[in-house]
């Protein structure tokens, strides 16, 4: 299914046990290490690039090609309103993001980087979900039960507010998840 | 969460793996019962009825109601070129299902009824699915290996063909897992 993988030595750049798996059940073969670097970007740029320029900043950290490897590195980020959404710190910091996702529509944005010794390609995708009016009850239910805080957007789709409270989606679900699995496979099948 | 479901004894009548998994992660305590029934439908029904007319028809079958029974029936069809797909029933007729639905939107239509002694509702959710180019190559590698006879369509959207095949779906995506579980979770709640 893949013509020139098998020159490289992929490895996958994340600490997300998510992108571990669905990369997994693409058919990919790969190793795993740790995502390193900050995850800080510069204030003027636009918010629908975030994304792509993390993933492409967490790459720039590999520097040891000498098993030919390949660096797959990815970066998810919600927006809403124009304002990129990071991580939750708190609990409450958690329920007030999900207050403000509730009865409207955000954008998910996760920009993927391949690296490998003679070429560097990044691409994003962007899937657009909408929240139906989530209530207070459930905004907690879900953040005592599932603890978000490693989730940007504080919420995983996969999980029992994604299936409760997200009425429509339009896009990619698995770049929600946390990989855009099917332009992630054309770029690897071409490689 | 659910104000007057412990009154019912919930039962879901469906032989799908997929959807006693939605309906357990969403928090409902529930037995399971075979579905029964044959799958036909009237000539002259309009394609984005079949699902809803099948769920209802699937409930019907159940007259027991002394342990005061709440039935969830459901069934999820696939609509592409204004008719309806079922399940294929051979290898060949799984890949040219798949083969018609390439490049192409489609619709996944979910219908499902509640029925108790005193009330019988239904409803549906649509979800347009586009699947990119499949190769034949992707075509005979899933229908080979995902055996995905027991699906309207010949695919399963969490399966391999679901990540590398579909660009985008707009609507629920559970929907086309087997359930509309954001809709079915608000009529529970309000039973």
């Amino acid at each position: 299914m893949f013509n020139n993988l098998d020159k490289y030595s992929v490895v996958l750049a994340s600490n997300s046990p998510r992108r571990q798996s669905l990369l997994k059940e693409l058919g990919v073969d790969f190793t795993v290490q740790s995502s390193q670097g900050d995850e800080s970007y510069p204030d003027d740029l636009v918010p629908e690039k975030v994304a792509e320029f993390l993933a492409r900043k967490k790459a720039d950290w590999f520097t040891d090609f000498s098993k030919n490897q390949l660096y797959i590195t990815a970066d998810t980020v919600v927006i809403s309103d124009n304002v990129v959404l990071g991580k939750p710190n708190s609990k409450a910091e958690a329920e007030q993001i999900l207050q403000s996702l509730s009865g409207k529509t955000h954008e998910v944005i996760t920009g993927v980087c391949l690296k490998a010794k003679d070429k560097t390609q990044s691409f994003h995708s962007i899937t657009e979900v909408r929240f139906s009016d989530l209530s207070n009850e459930m905004i907690s239910y879900y953040v005592e039960k599932y603890k978000p805080f490693d989730k940007a957007g504080s919420y995983g789709i996969q999980e029992w507010i994604g299936m409760v409270g997200i009425e429509s989606i339009k896009g990619s679900y698995f770049n929600v998840v946390g990989l855009p699995t099917d332009v992630l496979f054309r770029q690897l099948q071409n490689i």
